[in-house]
């Protein structure tokens, strides 16, 4: 609420806008990414914005042309990690042969992901302290997107009949516990194990008899 | 490290102790709840430990017979919740048919649980950016037991083969988003219908034709 306000007051004098130009999209994009690296280094606390503008090699008054605070590079930021990661797994589930296919496809590009943005999961988890709705907005749109991929692959056949949005919190609790512990705090069980287990339980649930 | 060792500094003059008494034993307890209460409804940064000893009805002195201070206290905290919650969960899951039955049963305890303890999520998150080797200890202490009674029911021939470690933390982690989403954001859905679902994705999978 504080920073909207405060971000609205800005904007009528000369506040945080979008950038039209390419070099202003470069500029904003080299502060998300300053922000990125500091939030997950020092923390959000820590951080401060002169920390990330010396980060991103720009002025102040540059922050200040695209982001109304600290608070609001956040929430831009985990908007941007959404639709990045989003787009990272889109891209490599297309081609699946099925739903579970894509599932473990799915649960591959994330595992991998994870590994290469190592700061993406305190930052997600540091921003319910700062702003719960960008949180929960970011699981949210998550949500949506998946339950409606599992409801159309139910209604294809594809999938036993089944509540899809308990289906689909069940799912992605499954990657984030396996990305905490498998692709950030230790990489000691190889890829192919953890794909082959999971693309298993899905197919065939967890029980020996299938009664 | 610094609390320990001002743990180890203090209990050299008059440190925090475990208490021996009944009576010790009872005002430590409380001092834990009010903690848990603090901490949960203003978070640890802004809960000191004025509030903390005011909320428990007990002098300042008190808490420092105890606890050598507030991260020591919220350390306490979290390895006692994860206690409970797993004295709590045996408790539910005796009298289980079988393992995918514990599974479920284990689940149904742990959403009930969540919701009567609002406050658990809030502080578990909160603790990883305090020490993050309690966040840790706290998730390996129940993934230890947990692979364990898997590798048990894969033994007896209950299981479908599978590297446990990869499918208990999956299976806790579909709990915790569970737990989030359906016990502490919203109680949208009956909790039956949650059970259900997931005792049928446990027995045989997402997948239609079981091939």
């Amino acid at each position: 609420m504080t920073a909207n306000e405060q971000g609205a007051g800005e904007t009528a004098i000369q506040g945080p806008r979008k950038p039209k130009t390419a070099r202003g999209k470069k500029t904003r994009a080299k502060i998300l990414r300053a922000a990125e690296e500091c939030f997950g280094t020092l923390g959000y606390h820590q951080a401060g914005i002169t920390d990330i503008t010396r980060y991103a090699g720009v002025a102040l008054g540059s922050f200040y042309s695209y982001f109304s605070g600290k608070e609001d590079a956040m929430r831009e930021l985990v908007r941007e990690m959404g639709y990045n990661l989003r787009a990272h797994l889109a891209q490599n589930v297309a081609g699946a042969t099925d739903r579970v296919d894509a599932e473990v496809r799915g649960l591959r590009a994330f595992l991998e992901y994870i590994r290469d943005h190592p700061w993406m999961y305190r930052i997600l988890q540091e921003v319910q302290f700062v702003d719960e709705a960008v949180y929960r907005e970011y699981y949210d749109t998550f949500s949506e997107h998946y339950a409606r991929l599992l409801s159309e692959a139910t209604q294809a056949g594809e999938l036993r009949p089944g509540n899809n949005q308990v289906r689909n919190w069940a799912l992605m609790g499954m990657g984030h516990f396996l990305g905490m512990r498998f692709a950030l705090w230790e990489q000691d069980v190889p890829m192919d194990e953890i794909i082959k287990t999971m693309d298993d339980l899905l197919r065939h649930g967890l029980a020996r008899s299938d009664q």
